[in-house]
């Protein structure tokens, strides 16, 4: 049934513009984003079992099996999806590893199905909140109930274990079929017609449909996309734009409303158009993008400006002090991007992802990766109190990384796109390979024509901008390099056994065609200095204030570094760089004084205790 | 029991700088004001019962009469507190108004005591929500349940009807004396070592104990107040700063958390300071209120900044666009300011109560009476929806009045505020009078000594700044006149049968101190005109971008009058006045074209329909 050349990715559409490159044909060897993926494998994924068990969450399922629920369930009504996150990561970290049959991550991954699979309803039912006596009724409580999203995120961790082990026989792929199969019986053409309150499930039906050749799964993911938009999820304090059931996607100016939801909503709705070849929904989609992200995000790929309903603003509504840029929505917006980056090939879609994954993502783990920010602020007025490393945090914001949250959506959420991080770098279309983001890493792919395409990416990027891509065996095929929008002056020069040739490589994308032999040396050039941003002249809450950038990176002032509390810090000229650190003369109100102050990649900040922070610093 | 030469007024400290005069002392005769408190009087207050009717939280004392409850029972856990906020409001327009025995008042107000009369327990409990089979035990859920704060509200109820009906037979008094005994056993120095997650039965316990005479009810307020800072209710999402329990009321060196719940418990803590002599507390309220004022106050007197927990935010944190500014929290800053004003007798108190009047209370309720602004903004970025007036909103923000809210304290607060606004005009020291707020009134008291002071105001305030005081008896006083700190070139003269004085009078007060005669008339003007205010270069939400005042009024740009969506606008020019409306020349982004826009009071916006607005507009 599986079409086993699939590529380990977590988005294979079957049409677009590019082809995905999955996990076992890119593989991140070393630097920035190895480091973290390195972190996850050893430390983030076990923390995260661990606080499932602990929380209760995983548990629960056991209660399920043995018939005792409700009593004893702990956590929220979307605890499960935690547990089907965590199964995703894991499997992702599998494919990534390679890891063997008896290895320990297969052992673990084996055993959370098991106890997942003995919670299973005979009809395919699975949610340990609902449908039992005591319990609120099956699809009761669609606003806030969180059925649906869960059985999203158990279809998605199915997709995941499907592309990297299809011939595995844990039996998760037929937990998530039977699961779908319900769906599509209670909730198809002819069922109830209604949405969940949280969008997933449409995104996890989509890709479960690509991932088992079901294409009325597919069929039922468009169908819940079209349902939203007709108000049926009801009134609620945040307005019916909190879960996108004010206006139908295709009739959407904006993204808007809960950030996460949003986006995976968005998400879903491009596989859709994507699979239904819906040019009029996927323009629509594309342009939403467009208004989102000149309007509605923050410097760093940021999205969710409201802690209230963890909510897109307004048009131009980007308060930093304020800045929710909940985690969660910045990998939903890399999902978003990833999938119109596949659709149309455009680079502006990585350019978002690159700035999103570096600070955003990037930013919430703490080193040791047992510690999170749920909340990305781009100003903290106050230092925080460091977080004890055996509590749960109530709080989504604060000015430190916490171990665990309530509403723990961010941990796992991680460790999968961590995971799946090398299924992001490259695609293919029919002539050739496109890089899309620069770390250390190989890639090894066949064109659907035969030809195989193999190199090796070397770079310190994003430390310098010199990425390196060496050909490992001989091959005709065009290698399409991304340059950031912000690489004024980048450059890309040819290394053959017979000439050099160099030539100016323009904002956006530079294509290299050619016979390629094998020790054949590609080289970008994309110039990393600190450079000063201005802001949007329409965001009221920055005005009169610069953010300093270099590369990819947004950087930040910490109180640390200035010796001070940077509230009354003033910029006081340009940025410079001494022994590889950028430091911004600065200004204090309240003593006239100028320093050098050193400046952090903004995900870096908060990693050496409690600190007052700004990325958007004053001129006046 | 009662002294019935005690002010009719809401606050009488037994010690302090100045003696508040009652509503029968200070006659509102016209002017701003007095529309307000016409429309309150014949619309507002019936809106407000049959609301309370039609929204069932009335009918829920009904049913603990018939002993049915908890079936039937509708609204929050503080849906008593409307009843006795209403009840308030009915009684200060009684003693406003001098209302008959048989007037239609007196009948509404007696039928509502009477139904709580039958809802209250022979032990003196009195809460809808909690104490019977199928409810909450009492005192069980002190975080959330607001029983005190209930209470709290009934005792100021009481205090009203006290002060403004002392002998009257209806039992209101009876009632709080039971509920305020019960209180004093169950949580009194060797009772429960507790306090409510809603300050406020502090308040009301304290002026209840200076009503009647009884001092242990004050004592109870003041163990309330220093139970604060314990963390005793527990941590919470948004921080045990939310309910002011993170540090004690003395320590704490500036309101922070809920912004209604911080106000409220300053107030009780500036009536419990008053009356135990208690210097050390006294100082550290005033040094609270500076820095609460400097650093975490809007232009328009408006508190709280974040919509999430409806609470102030960091020092400085003061985004225009997400301004929650709650009417209740301005109302809690108006009693607070006023108890630090009668303690201390400086007139920065009655500026802020003045800004706060103008500019957070005037604007919340429609021109009708039956609609209201909950929450605050300073920036509307998208028109809103008229509100259906027979709906009941949802949403405590929105760009529009509403008639009525799922949480609906403000309504009852601004009607319990303009009904005893009298109260807040005029004060009485040894020597004579003080004249704090600017309104067409009569004025007529009794010095200690037994002199009489009379005079008439009467003004066109805030419309034109000249402010003229006629004696309307015989008597050598002390007249005090406040300076509005806006007022630069103020002037006051007078004359008298024999001559004309006249002197500069500075920020601050102008005292003219003589043996006047009838007839006699001190003029002070105050120079109104649109003026420019910057903001303070901390303020980082409106860096680049002004205000226009005039007077006591904040001004506000809507796009109704610009003719375009007000997103884009750009001062470009000084304000002037053209045939009495001020006008602002206005650059558009977009287009380039300078318009001479008129710009609205700030209270006056929204009341043509739906519209986009702008406090603070930007220069660059």
């Amino acid at each position: 049934m599986f079409d086993t050349t699939t590529p380990a990715a977590p988005v294979v559409p079957t049409r677009g513009r590019l082809r995905p490159l999955g996990v076992s044909e890119v593989r991140i060897t070393g630097g920035f984003w190895s480091d973290r993926q390195a972190v996850n494998g050893s430390a983030t994924l076990s923390h995260i079992e661990s606080r499932l068990e602990s929380e209760g969450w995983l548990p629960n399922f056991d209660l399920a099996a043995a018939g005792t629920l409700p009593d004893g369930r702990r956590g929220r009504e979307f605890a499960d999806s935690e547990i089907y996150k965590y199964l995703e990561a894991l499997a992702w970290e599998i494919g990534r590893t390679d890891a063997a049959v008896d290895s320990d991550l297969e052992q673990r991954f084996r055993r959370v199905v098991d106890r997942v699979a003995a919670a299973q309803e005979p009809d395919g039912y699975l949610n340990t909140m609902f449908g039992r006596d005591g319990q609120g009724e099956r699809w009761s409580a669609l606003q806030w109930g969180h059925e649906l999203y869960c059985l999203g995120h158990l279809f998605q961790a199915a997709v995941a274990r499907a592309r990297t082990r299809p011939d595995a026989d844990d039996g998760l792929i037929d937990i998530a079929r039977r699961a779908a199969d319900l769906v599509c019986r209670e909730f198809g053409a002819t069922g109830r017609d209604a949405i969940c309150g949280h969008a997933e499930v449409e995104v996890g039906l989509a890709e479960l449909g690509r991932a088992l050749g079901e294409q009325r799964y597919i069929d039922q993911a468009a169908l819940f996309v079209e349902r939203h938009g007709r108000g049926s999820l009801g009134e609620i304090e945040f307005g019916r734009e909190y879960f996108q059931d004010d206006v139908a996607v295709r009739d959407a100016e904006a993204l808007r409303g809960h950030s996460v939801r949003a986006n995976y909503l968005s998400s879903a709705a491009a596989d859709v158009a994507t699979e239904l070849s819906d040019e009029p929904l996927l323009h629509a989609l594309r342009s939403q993008w467009g208004r989102t992200v000149e309007r509605r995000t923050y410097v760093t790929g940021g999205q969710g400006s409201h802690h209230q309903d963890e909510a897109f603003g307004d048009d131009w509504e980007l308060p930093p002090d304020r800045a929710y840029s909940e985690t969660c929505a910045g990998i939903g917006s890399i999902m978003f991007s990833w999938r119109l980056l596949l659709a149309t090939g455009e680079p502006q879609y990585a350019d978002l992802i690159e700035r999103t994954l570096f600070n955003v993502v990037a930013t919430s783990p703490g080193d040791d990766g047992r510690s999170f920010f749920y909340a990305n602020t781009l100003h903290q007025r106050t230092p925080g109190v460091p977080a004890d490393p055996d509590a749960t945090s109530m709080r989504a914001s604060s000015s430190l990384r916490a171990p665990w949250f309530e509403v723990s959506c961010c941990p796992p959420n991680v460790a999968r796109t961590f995971a799946s991080l090398a299924a992001y770098v490259a695609t293919a279309d029919d002539d050739g390979v496109q890089l899309h983001q620069y770390a250390p890493s190989t890639v090894r792919t066949t064109l659907p024509d035969g030809r195989v395409v193999a190199f090796e990416v070397s770079t310190n990027y994003p430390a310098d901008g010199d990425v390196r891509v060496m050909i490992s065996e001989d091959a005709e095929f065009t290698l399409t390099l991304r340059v950031p929008s912000w690489a004024e002056g980048a450059a890309v020069r040819v290394h053959s056994e017979d000439d050099v040739s160099e030539s100016p490589a323009p904002a956006g994308a530079v294509e290299v065609a050619r016979a390629f032999r094998a020790g054949d040396v590609v080289e970008l050039h994309l110039p990393i200095v600190a450079r000063i941003t201005s802001p949007h002249p329409m965001v009221d809450a920055v005005r009169g204030s610069v953010v300093i950038e270099r590369g990819p990176e947004v950087l930040a002032l910490e109180s640390i570094d200035l010796g001070a509390d940077v509230g009354d810090a003033v910029v006081a000229g340009d940025p410079a760089e001494r022994d590889g650190q950028v430091v911004l003369p600065v200004r204090r109100r309240s003593s006239d004084d100028v320093v050098e102050a050193p400046l952090v990649a903004y995900h870096d900040w908060a990693r050496r205790g409690p600190s007052t922070m700004r990325v958007w610093i004053p001129t006046v």
